[in-house]
């Protein structure tokens, strides 16, 4: 019966969720990509995400729900915060078993494999995320507004508060507050009412102008990319500080930011061995693991 | 007929609004404050608001809703937006004429008795509002997150995001920190839960522990009190390249602000002759006055 067992990892964001099925040899059945998975923000809408998800999964490995047993881990933006963890837990589910966690720990397990060492998720939020000896270490995330400085949501927030400067006529314009004006019609007002209902995902779909126009030298993109650089400088330094031997950048805007670290934070960081879902696959196997041994 | 009118005059923020009522000779014969009134967060929040203030300037004065005809000026944060100005106009309402603009608009008629000038408004928000020549100049005041920068919101904000680097080991604790941390039962996951719903006002509410501290040489206090200056310099300078006379900060955090502001600002200030309310009273005497010339 235990050969039937399939394993799935998802990686929930502030933006999308990635799952990843495999059967108990580690063999990759099927993928899927579906919306955001953020518990805080949305717990129905992230359950959604994940057996929209799922269901890629199921397809592209020509299965249906319920033929097969599968034990799920989630790794999910927001699990971080106990409340919305325990309800997390408690939603209704069709896995045969099914754990939760932040997106966080799930990355720092693939990226290290198991092993100790801490990463720095950047991508719609940001944090910082250790295992050290069997404890956790968790630094910054604590989202938007008040949190995730230098994440995709601060970049677009940033950039959208330096387009209105220049449109102020505080500050020059540059290429890149043209490019995010002309999302907005060029109109001041068309920006205050998106911002009355805009969410970490909103602000962040403007970080890609502001990564692009970075590349391309513009000074306001470069500031940005530098002080955004420096918050992800002060997450590593405080990983470092507690102990944590190896780091590695992950998220979708990583590569990006990357090349603005400092010296001492580049130096600090390691490749991902693999990415937040085969960190979540490892911790849906070890959920099995154990008892397998036990019987075996 | 027209001795029986009354004017009523209405500064409405995002945290409180004030009304004031006085006869044609200009004689105070009510006041009333009540709950918040920005237009472009919460129309019917900010009418409820209105008419609480409205009666109880009424019950001041020994009248009743109806009595007599009352001509309106309702200057309110959130009007500078248009689509959110013309609901405010169209609301419905008990005056016999009601007019609606921005409380920076009235804020600056108010400072300087009409006459050509500017105001930098720290409040809740901030905003820099100019009238040169008949013409009015918008600066800022786009709303939070992505503008009022250096207002009691952005202050709050900025204060809430260092007690949780505090928190996470990223920097030392401060008496404001503490002071911060103690309003959420130091639990950062009791200031992820509020952050989730809080508003400006919300974030508004923490200012006070910032500028107290400031007082008191809290070096993160200090920090944002000189940051939050920088950006009210930045205003006053706008106004000053825009040809505005003179200058006036108001707003409920203007008195503590004043002090961190660059020489260059504070060469440029002069104190406002009077508050929004007579501005917003002014405005609406000056709704009667042409048809009285005209009748006479």
């Amino acid at each position: 019966v235990e050969d039937r067992l399939l394993f799935l990892g998802v990686d929930g964001g502030g933006t999308q969720c990635r799952a990843r099925l495999c059967d108990s040899s580690g063999l990759v059945l099927g993928v899927g990509v579906a919306g955001p998975a953020n518990v805080r923000l949305d717990l129905d809408e992230s359950f959604k995400s994940v057996l929209d998800a799922t269901g890629q999964c199921l397809a592209d490995a020509g299965l249906t729900v319920g033929s097969r047993p599968i034990v799920a881990c989630l790794a999910l933006a927001g699990a971080t915060e106990p409340r919305e963890l325990e309800a997390a837990r408690r939603y209704r589910h069709p896995f045969r078993q099914m754990i939760v966690t932040t997106d966080a720990h799930a990355a720092c397990i693939g990226a290290h494999r198991g092993r100790d060492g801490g990463v720095v998720v950047v991508g719609t939020g940001t944090v910082g995320w250790g295992v050290l000896g069997g404890r956790h270490y968790r630094v910054g995330g604590w989202g938007f507004p008040v949190s995730d400085e230098g994440s995709g949501a601060w970049l677009g927030c940033e950039a959208v508060r330096r387009t209105l400067w220049a449109y102020d006529g505080r500050t020059p314009w540059t290429a890149l507050l043209g490019d995010v004006f002309a999302e907005f019609q060029s109109d001041p007002h068309a920006i205050v009412r998106w911002m009355g209902t805009a969410r970490p995902r909103d602000f962040a779909r403007l970080a890609p102008l502001v990564l692009r126009s970075a590349q391309q030298s513009d000074p306001v993109g470069c500031e940005l990319m530098r002080i955004a650089a420096g918050y992800v400088d002060a997450l590593a330094a405080r990983l470092g500080a507690l102990g944590v031997p190896r780091l590695a950048l992950t998220g979708g805007l990583s590569s990006s930011l990357a090349p603005w670290l400092s010296p001492e934070t580049r130096q600090q960081l390691v490749p991902a061995a693999a990415d937040a879902l085969a960190g979540a696959l490892r911790l849906a196997q070890a959920q099995v693991q154990p008892a397998m041994h036990a019987n075996g």
